[in-house]
């Protein structure tokens, strides 16, 4: 996969790129990213990239000249390499909320190219490059570049032998619709602490029972918006329906 | 501020912590952040800082002994610096969704501490130390180092004086419950597309009524949960029924 991204701050994606997992599917050629500083496209003698809003007000907004000629540079430099422009990425609180599903989207891809905003605002005709505007919630930061590494970071994961073992992606919340089982490991017990019984038991069974009962309560009791959705077995019902009447006769215990 | 963040991934955090607003916060003093490498803490010989999970299972737990040591580290660290512990801060899917009044709520705060677990999982008892679980979104990271860089830049730039301009914010959207309206800055035409006439009009009272019209409709049109908790003003609510009434009538007609 080829991952463009175009920002002012190059220099913020160094660490988050090169270490951890995606600096791993770097080394091993799984991905490649160009990360292209678009003040290197200004056409203005002082390298300006920015200017006042038409019709007033504060802030200073992104033009859309250095980004048109970015854009269009890493999307020749990727056809050389015989890899089409494929989705271009804004992030915007108008856009799709980002979640899992647009991350396993993204990771079939085989280029996608980021544009980093900046706090003050763009110019609206940037829009007309981008064909995926992307939310990643309701708050503001000061640009698009952290929202892009935690896209980056979610897609890279999914990528095929990404993640060393196979096996190291089943305990994902999401992954089966419910939030994960609480999970122990050495010492048996911890400033007072100690790990539930069962876990020691060596009783398989009982312990995949035990972790089945636990991810249905927690997602209950904590995200039951994510029970509508998830694809509950028979036995997963029944099961549910055991943990609210415990929990419903332990509050009116209480 | 002080900001603690604890992680087996330190230099993940120079490039984004020292550009940008955030860089410019730390230089002026207003804030220090203080990234502390947990394995450093780890009282075992090799320095590990995962085991595998009691009960059996793929992938490795982070320990609670490191995250403890160097948790309390940190917090006797700020204590000598006249700073209580504050919120102690993990990401979790099962947490408070992140949005900006859980920025602004934090940015009045002295002292937070950000956890950063991996994405293989973390012993439940870690948990105990932590004063906010918080979710980024339903989606999948190799790490919490990414979602606590987003989390400390949201907060910053709410810190007095760290935009420049104060009036640089009006412009966001959630400072007001609505998205933003379009934006453009010079040149007037670009490639085809033009700036709307009104924003060169120089008429200061009707370019303020477009760009609150523009604002509404967007946000009905890609938005319409934001209007379920803005507080519209009379005068909006009517602009609001004849802009559903005008895109009514614009659909009637296609």
């Amino acid at each position: 996969m080829r991952i463009d991204v175009l920002s002012l701050f190059p220099d913020m994606f160094s660490g988050p790129l090169h270490d951890s997992i995606v600096g791993k599917a770097l080394d091993r050629d799984q991905l490649q990213i160009e990360v292209t500083d678009f003040r290197q496209y200004s056409t203005n003698k002082h390298g300006n990239v920015d200017d006042y809003p038409f019709g007033g007000g504060a802030g200073m907004l992104l033009q859309a000249q250095p980004i048109f000629d970015a854009f269009e540079a890493t999307q020749r430099q990727a056809q050389e390499q015989g890899i089409e422009s494929g989705r271009v990425i804004l992030m915007d609180p108008a856009g799709r909320q980002f979640d899992q599903s647009v991350a396993e989207n993204f990771a079939h891809e085989r280029h996608l190219t980021f544009i980093c905003g900046h706090y003050e605002g763009y110019d609206e005709r940037i829009r007309s490059l981008v064909t995926d505007e992307i939310s990643m919630g309701d708050y503001v930061l000061t640009g698009g570049e952290l929202p892009a590494m935690v896209m980056i970071d979610a897609v890279t994961r999914l990528l095929p032998g990404v993640l060393g073992n196979a096996a190291s992606a089943p305990g994902d919340s999401f992954s089966n619709g419910l939030l994960e089982y609480p999970q122990y490991t050495r010492p048996a017990e911890y400033r007072g602490m100690a790990v539930p019984d069962v876990l020691l038991s060596g009783n398989h069974q009982k312990i995949a029972d035990w972790r089945e009962r636990e991810s249905l309560k927690r997602t209950f009791q904590r995200r039951p918006d994510l029970l509508e959705t998830a694809a509950l077995t028979t036995a997963q019902k029944r099961l549910l329906n055991d943990i609210k009447l415990e929990l419903e006769e332990q509050e009116n215990n209480a």
